[in-house]
């Protein structure tokens, strides 16, 4: 039996020193009792990923270190963290201290490659170090120790094109003749769908060059609009691997001899809670890890999104207008699963324009999931408004008039959220949010946007893993069949549907995701075979409406390129 | 006489590569004719500044390139432009291309030191170059090259701690032999109040060290949030100074040998237009550059901040609600200035709580201003809500209900804004904002938040200018004496006064500047003599009113740190 290694897959929550610490020191001690002979936690484990401006105070720098150093241990652990500044000058280092039991703590490693792209900038916050991560935990044992990105460039796996690849520098310095016996990342990888075959590309590039086991512990969890699924992992020299489970909180202990070994030891407080029936992946040379179904995954993700918000920010409580249509059902089924359907509102509120089966089928929802529904039609308060502004609005553009239905309805949602200190959710999708298919204050009004980073077609696969787990269960399917299967509608005019204004949503979307995801220009997406014209009005319909999207609450991020950060277009390319 | 030198301090539009070219051409054109021997552009004319993630498509950058080769010029000129990458998994360079009549186009440096602070984030799209930028114009004539930051490092003013320094690299280039006639420096230097005085600190350390003139000229206009305040500048040795005007348009004319040669062209599309009194201004070696009186500063700033906003995103029309209080009053006068009193609709919601002044003030505002007023009372559909959600509201916190009110005043903009294709202006200060004193969805809707970076205390100083101008040109005062002189109130409740639930805001906004922009903590602020309780009280609500904030539309950036980008707190740094 070799050296059993405990990586610890935590939830920290970003600005709570002393909470991390604490589930760190819980964390390692189950580990040891469960036979481990090392940690290692994530990256930045102790200040949460990402910590963003908090870096720019030296004191909660010097604080993450300090409450780093008091963490008590059994077992030698190493712990991410914020370091202070080598030099008055200089940014703090995004490190690693080791600790080790009857020893005082110490400075490890800093990490070398800082990538600044996509939704990281930490050449922003954080100083690079130029020497590999070398530890010597015990005159028998030395180890390699590098920090997430560290591991990528070996793999290409990065846009940038870094000077060094701590990889090549590990294996150089085993050529030297000072034998490691592992090394390990401390990651926070954030989560997009299809990532996980990214992952284990990297893991086993640097085990291949190194010729010994390389070990990845990732964070999981939410922290505003940015995920982590887990999934750490550990390859060995001749490919195989083993895959910690994925939205699962918990230790994995992995003897380095044996690629069999890995065992998942979940938390009683995480997602799965005691039932959790979590199982360690291993995958043999010549295959790759599973491939999650997308509508589970995504389920899955957008869930602990949602909930981490909500738990993180002390909300308890939510309330949500419902329409009967896909995108609010499946916001509804969401909100149950994070706070519990005795702690969700939803209001149906129809209009004139509104169809039977919205009021129907959103009762019918709220009533499988068991949530409280109050129906207030907004008719009186819509003639009320039409009254006021009749000659106002007379020779004027006629969108005015459907878009004061929207903000009534966001008014009376923000009303109940306000009068029960809840959060309102908004549930527009990225489909719609592309395209500005929806009302700024309006039905945009909520703090978080669960769905904002799906697109349409990627909802109803949700749709469809939310009605498969409560058909599992026995219960009735939340997403009623008419909701699956009628056209998507506003319901702001008479007979209005969303294809009256925009193309297929299985069209639409793909020219998005192939446009914002892929990058393709127009003239590639034209050249692919779209029409030009649906291509061209798409297209400018997306930069016309970033303004829009400047107000959007935070959303969990799922896909490759979401909206937000790494897509900000300034002002004059919308036109 | 000497070589005449024009900087040509210019308003380009962001992503407009082809109209930004023009202006180049049509500047250089009128230097020349006015005896210039050469010229120089701000950084990045041709894509504008910032263009953010439209440097992420690679087709964006060539063009700005081949735009820039083409440009005609009868004088040699050097124009700022991103460059494309030097090799294949490089990022693009912030450089500059040199145009000389005859010749063809040719890079001619990539800029060194790229910041990554603040509103800056040059790391994520840019390569840096390592060696000094030198430009051999013809047999007699080099030059020095450099771009913005380039030139920052040598005197101090940077947070960040660069390997280079550019300054005294082309100095080292000197003492080899290499006689430089002058340096140039192509910036594009965002405004803050009383940023002026460190730009020339720069110019003149450059000046000194190098042994020759140093030409820094700079961008003017706002791009979104950011702002460019002009002033470029030229030192000589012996610290002499010659500065052109701020918030103007126009091309700087200056004889490298004689200090007191300084000419201002103005452009008659410009800022000031035909009547352009604006004048260069020489400083002697013992003296700074006017202070400029911060009210009428931030005037200016804010003026050109929403006017460009809207002029370059083809926003002709404005809609703005007006309470008869300070901030609405003043966003009024800020409207007519930019597009014009025939293009600006005011709104005048009276409810129950509205004193009679809100509406005789904000009646007495428009007339001044010579914009359109509507009055149109609240009241029966805040009844209307009242009844229909009296039930549900009985029991839960009362703030909901004042809520209503807010949100239906945003809806009712809304609906002229969206009927008239006109946008909305929000009128929430930074001190409201950073208290969470305002109402999402009710009083924050809108397009752009002019005052957005202003402190309370700050609009006062705005007000009396804005009167003051009106005095000088004869006209009735704007502001009223009353909105100068009644208590602030939200009057969302009987007799609701903002003192009632903020401190006093001189004392509120010492806190907040002291807090946000200097950086000084909590205990330093009580250290220093403040209140301890109210200290915590105001940092603790800053805190948990960070996600208004995330749905604030953009703020003209006139201080030193703004809301936004470079002060982002994580989730849980709210509690």
């Amino acid at each position: 039996m070799g050296l059993v290694v405990a990586l610890l897959q935590l939830n920290p929550k970003v600005g709570d020193l002393e909470g991390n610490a604490a589930e760190v020191e819980r964390a390692v001690t189950l580990a040891a009792e469960n036979g481990a002979d090392m940690a290692i936690t994530s990256e930045l484990v102790i200040s949460g990923y990402p910590p963003r401006d908090l870096l720019l105070d030296p004191a909660f720098v010097q604080r993450c270190a300090e409450v780093t150093s008091n963490i008590e241990t059994p077992i030698p652990l190493i712990v991410g963290t914020p370091l202070p500044p080598t030099s008055d000058r200089n940014l703090p280092s995004n490190g690693t201290m080791r600790l080790v039991p009857g020893r005082k703590a110490k400075v490890a490693t800093r990490k070398q490659l800082l990538p600044t792209y996509d939704v990281f900038d930490e050449l922003r916050y954080f100083e690079p170090d130029k020497a590999p991560g070398i530890l010597r935990l015990s005159d028998s044992l030395s180890i390699g120790v590098t920090i997430c990105e560290d591991a990528w460039q070996h793999a290409g796996e990065v846009p940038a094109d870094y000077d060094a690849d701590p990889i090549e520098q590990l294996a150089a310095w085993q050529h030297q003749g000072e034998p490691l016996a592992l090394s390990v990342n401390l990651s926070s990888s954030p989560y997009h769908l299809h990532k996980e075959g990214m992952r284990s590309d990297v893991v086993r590039a640097a085990s291949k060059t190194l010729g010994h086991p390389y070990l990845l512990c990732n964070q999981v969890g939410g922290n505003d609009d940015l995920l982590f699924d887990g999934r750490s992992l550990v390859a060995w020299p001749d490919g195989r691997l083993s895959q910690a489970p994925a939205w699962c909180m918990g230790a994995f202990l992995v003897d380095v001899e044996d690629s069999n070994s890995g065992r998942w030891l979940p938390w009683p407080e995480g997602e799965c809670g005691e039932d959790c029936s979590c199982v360690v992946e291993n995958v043999a040379s010549d295959s790759e890890p599973r491939n999650p179904d997308t509508g589970t995954d995504l389920l899955a993700a957008i869930t602990i999104g949602l909930g981490d918000y909500c738990r993180k920010s002390g909300i308890k409580k939510l309330v949500i207008a419902m329409s009967g249509g896909l995108d609010s059902s499946v916001c509804a089924a969401i909100a149950c699963r994070t706070v519990g359907p005795e702690n969700v509102l939803g209001l149906a509120m129809p209009s004139r324009y509104s169809s039977d089966h919205s009021l129907s089928d959103a009762i019918a929802t709220a009533e499988a999931l068991g949530m409280e529904i109050h129906t207030h039609s907004i008719n009186e308060l819509h003639e009320a408004a039409e009254e006021k502004l009749t000659e106002e609005l007379a020779d004027g553009n006629p969108i005015a008039l459907e878009n004061i239905q929207s903000r009534l309805r966001g008014m009376m949602v923000m009303a109940l959220a306000n009068s029960r200190n809840a959060m309102a959710i908004t549930t527009g999708n990225k489909s719609e949010l592309a395209m500005g298919y929806c009302t700024l204050y309006g039905d945009m009004v909520g703090g978080y946007a669960p769905l904002g980073d799906l697109y349409k077609t990627e909802v109803y696969a949700v749709a469809r893993a939310i009605n498969s787990e409560a058909e599992g269960a026995g219960l009735a399917h939340p997403i009623t069949e008419s909701t699956l299967t009628k056209p998507p509608s506003a319901e702001l005019a008479p007979d209005q549907m969303d294809e009256d204004t925009l193309p297929p949503y299985e069209l639409l979307d793909s020219i998005l995701e192939s446009h914002i995801e892929a990058g393709y220009s127009a003239s590639t997406l034209v050249e692919a075979g779209y029409d030009e014209n649906t291509v061209e009005w798409i297209l400018e319909r997306l930069h016309a409406n970033e303004h829009k999207r400047w107000q959007m609450p935070p959303a969990p991020r799922v896909s490759n390129r979401a909206f937000g950060q790494g897509w900000r277009q300034p002002l004059a390319a919308k036109k």
